[in-house]
């Protein structure tokens, strides 16, 4: 997917929500478990059929998926292949989190974006340039490099002051961003660091990023958009938890399509203000 | 496995060698790959029972896996299985360089030491310490963190000044030290880095390091030994290449085996000298 077919999706649809599928066994609804053979599938196909209206990717998170061994691939892979059939227009984003040396990263590459088919990957930048050049050769996939992360952790090293006087963070997206365009490149930066967002757009005005946080993790929709959004949107805001676990019974659909509804409300409200 | 198994086994065999198996289906002999349905375990197999007594470790890489689907994740699963049935006091490393926040990190674990029975993981420090903190909760199980890696990129980020004066993954290694014991930790040091090992082992004197870089990245032997050295070895030195691909044809097993007997036989002289 190209990242102007990407904005056409967002402004067609008045939102650019992305639903996390961390998709976890312990936490699918009695209904679902008790009634299938493949149940993280299910689970998910129903999520999908709800919520395809009001967003515009689905984000997996493989280590939900590994857990399982083989039959967890075999789900993500299913819901990968029913993804790409049934709704093609939606970005698949894997949320693998990888980065390895160049011929590792190879491997990744051919992994994810021929067999899968995902149309992008979260990599961490901490092995530099050789680990996501690879990701980088296949057209209209995306790399999504680690920048500055919402987690507590996330300031351990990323927000570590270099001598130049940087953030190790902004370091990351001035020379990653030289690595590839932003045709190529997305940046995951946590919406619970979301006042950084306005210095962030100096770095990289263009480039779309990827904002983890939201629901769960208490950042907010409204300065994310503030301080994150460009003339061509430039941000997928994710949402897991918040709406796949939005009720542990029988309703987990119609709750979770309530509150997909309520933030892609919220995002149209946004395009029509910045946009 | 624990720290003083650990040594034991390196002073029993002489050896402190870990054996990757990035086991690549196009870089297979013809003669595994047309004589059996699982080539890629059979393949790991023949180079395990020929090499078991040479090395202390087997490392695979799981991209080399993962690219083959399914398929890939059951040979993965296999040669765990075969390796903690036949020969239980070989440390298994997942090389997965995973890394990601807590809840997600929590099911990487889970999937590693519990489901999988590996004995050790390679994890990334980026997102900081929730997201190896999980890791650290099973008992005799190791987290092994990138710090200093063998590839080109690895400058990229890893050698960054901080204001303090200090590279980065000299920050990576006195922060995250504290976060557990020289029983839960090791740390990636690459090879072609060796002579920054002195300087390492101040901040970290008595933890394991896990060496790539030797072989086909061109590391020396001989300066990871005298700069990285303690009293009980704390080097686990891993070559992958450059042993399981020593021949493409029939004799690949022959000269796996001479090459890793090589290794064997230098780092029997190298211990004798340093411990």
């Amino acid at each position: 997917m190209t990242k102007s077919e990407l904005f056409s999706e967002i402004k067609k649809k008045k939102t650019f929500l992305c639903i996390g599928l961390d998709t976890d066994i312990n936490k699918i609804p009695k209904c679902i478990k008790n009634s299938s053979d493949d149940p993280i599938f299910e689970f998910n196909k129903a999520i999908i059929e709800a919520t395809h209206h009001l967003c515009i990717a689905y984000k997996p998170n493989l280590a939900f998926y590994e857990i399982l061994g083989t039959e967890g691939i075999l789900a993500f892979e299913k819901t990968v292949k029913f993804l790409n059939e049934k709704y093609p227009k939606h970005l698949i984003i894997a949320d693998a989190k990888r980065g390895d040396i160049g011929n590792t990263s190879e491997a990744y590459a051919r992994s994810f974006f021929q067999q899968m088919n995902v149309d992008a990957v979260t990599v961490s930048p901490y092995m530099g340039e050789d680990s996501v050049k690879p990701m980088l050769k296949y057209a209209n996939k995306w790399t999504i490099i680690l920048a500055l992360t919402s987690n507590k952790g996330g300031s351990d090293f990323q927000m570590l002051k270099t001598e130049k006087g940087n953030y190790l963070f902004e370091e990351v997206l001035q020379k990653s961003s030289k690595w590839g365009t932003d045709e190529q490149i997305m940046f995951v930066v946590g919406a619970t660091k979301a006042k950084m967002l306005n210095h962030i757009r100096k770095i990289v005005p263009n480039h779309f990023l990827l904002v983890p946080g939201i629901g769960t993790q208490n950042g907010s929709l409204e300065d994310v958009a503030l301080y994150g959004m460009n003339k061509e949107c430039g941000l997928i805001v994710n949402v897991s938890r918040g709406i796949i676990y939005a009720s542990e019974n029988d309703n987990f659909v119609e709750e979770a399509v309530k509150k997909a509804e309520k933030f892609q409300q919220q995002m149209s409200k946004l395009l029509e203000i910045y946009i």
